[in-house]
């Protein structure tokens, strides 16, 4: 097996918020991140992909395509934006990075069905340097 | 001349925008940075002091001491807060770099009186890889 | 299957050596990781779990659990401490980052315990940009 | 299962060009990296082995060793160099990410076979901090 | 002083090579950098510029414009080239990393003219992570 | 102004400790760092030098030297050591990190004066990512 990966910066707000718990329940749960104004991040987004390699090109896939894919499904609809109030993918849905590898496996996963032959591999989200989450797939 | 530095991080929300300005004017001069609920960053402070180097301890500052004093002065006011909203010393500020280096360079300098001998010398705001601002304090 | 991340780092001194062997067999292995009075690094800890995701928190495990976590089995321990003098864990144990990797595991995994649902995935411990190790658990 | 990786690094420039095709379809494919003149990067080569921990020196592997085998198989036939013109390796291959490491795992894992119970898992090429290929070998 | 500094990256292939020189005499003073074929870097420029804080905006400058700049004068002509064969502005100049400093900082020079109250500050040009050059300006 | 900068590194024990101090006071001032066994780092160390760029070879110093000086001069004094136990150049210096940039530099310089026309600019010693000091020498 051979995967290649590509990474995409954003910087967008978040806030850690359940909006059927109680306050006093979501800041038990979520501590500083349920800060009420939100605060945010520099995310990095890896994807990986996986497939044969023809010899004409030598590669899995058009890395150009890749990067053009992670624009559409993560660059634009996030950069610079509250993920909370903003993003249509986060809609009912608390944005902690688990959730965010899986809205964004899903947007990119739906753009590779044009790729025959390659299959995404996992989604790396990383929140900082001390944190990241990494999600391989609802099959894995 | 030699010069200690200590870096900070912490993780905030913000926007730029000036309130005494139209809406269209403030999407002109700050763009996708005006977005109304904000967006977010990891940022890193790094401030270095300079003094002499005492033979009986040979650091121009007990490093812990240096550590303490960007807790206080930088990460507890601004980690996992919105610049704009929550953090005293920027109200009435557009909290740009630029403006963050100033603050964080009035807040430390405030503390550093207490330590005769040592000055603070710069302070170095890291808003992503691709930008950062230095300042050399009002008299450089 | 999903994993989050969270990272921890310490400042220590160790020495490659096997007190049952000559000093001329523990030069042959161990080189100038066998130097009598030590050498040392910025280590980094990166620590793995999984587990499902329960709508109601969004997260895997509280970040901030796993960071205490990682804190009393690993930072407090380790930190600015020689590993071969001055940590229990390490007695009788040559601190390779190997066997680093499986001490830490064992620790991290007794408190792991205690959260039903979240498993231990790997332990990867970096002793310099240019080498470090990655531990799967006993049963991988 | 536990795995110790070693970090190489090399400069070097290469070109995205298949002979066989037409400039047109070259430059269809391959995009700026088809430039005539070639381009270039300060590539990264992260190597994984796996093994058993023998008591005796508590280590998989003798980091020197696996340093040494990187720099033979690795750094000397590919720094300083135009890999479509000056590495043997890659004489009538695309040298993309891809083939790079494939390459790679040969070469590494024909100097391996002197060190029984040690097995090469993984070799991830680094181009740039935006992209990178893992090459699990050919039986994963 | 206040300075902002804005990072470009670009990836290239070059050789150094004085062609009023002797082979010989080129390979003594450039060694591997000298191989006919070339070798490539990430490159990595790093511009800073000072200028005053306008209250209405907070900014020394808008950070879009230097991006935009640094895109034109630095990325755009250098990214995926040979710098010595398809690069004009190193004609006749052999591209060590000291005089890519000086030409990055005349191209930007030249453009910031239009900025009143804005100026060229620095000019980092980091070849890889072990060597950068640094360049004040003529008149530093 | 340019200057052209090195890095090298080196992974070392230390401790800071005053023998002409009591026990509790060393405590007091130095903290953990103070632990008898010593603790350790990876350090980095980069060094800067400035000087005119002659047409022939566009460069202010040979690299290659340069990199050889700070092999001599840092690296082999000091990789795999115990600071205060195995390197001469700190013998009754507590090796704090102002303090082994003051030494470096003298190491440094001393060999530079075989090369006329270039300066030793500024050393810098990072002890972690966290804290760095940065000398300019006796004169600065």
């Amino acid at each position: 097996m051979i995967t290649i990966t590509r990474r995409v910066e954003f910087s967008a707000a978040h806030r850690l918020h359940n909006p059927e718990l109680s306050a006093e329940e979501n800041w038990r749960i979520f501590g500083i991140c349920n800060n009420a104004n939100g605060h945010g991040h520099n995310y990095a987004v890896e994807v990986s992909v996986k497939g044969a390699i023809p010899k004409k090109t030598g590669m899995v896939m058009d890395l150009k395509d890749l990067s053009d894919i992670l624009q559409r499904a993560i660059h634009e609809p996030c950069d610079h934006k509250h993920l909370n109030h903003d993003v249509a993918m986060f809609e009912g849905i608390i944005p902690t990075a688990e959730n965010l590898a899986i809205a964004f496996w899903k947007g990119v996963a739906a753009e590779l069905t044009k790729y025959p032959g390659v299959k995404l591999h996992g989604v790396r989200v990383i929140e900082s340097r001390n944190n990241f989450v990494e999600y391989f797939g609802p099959d894995a």
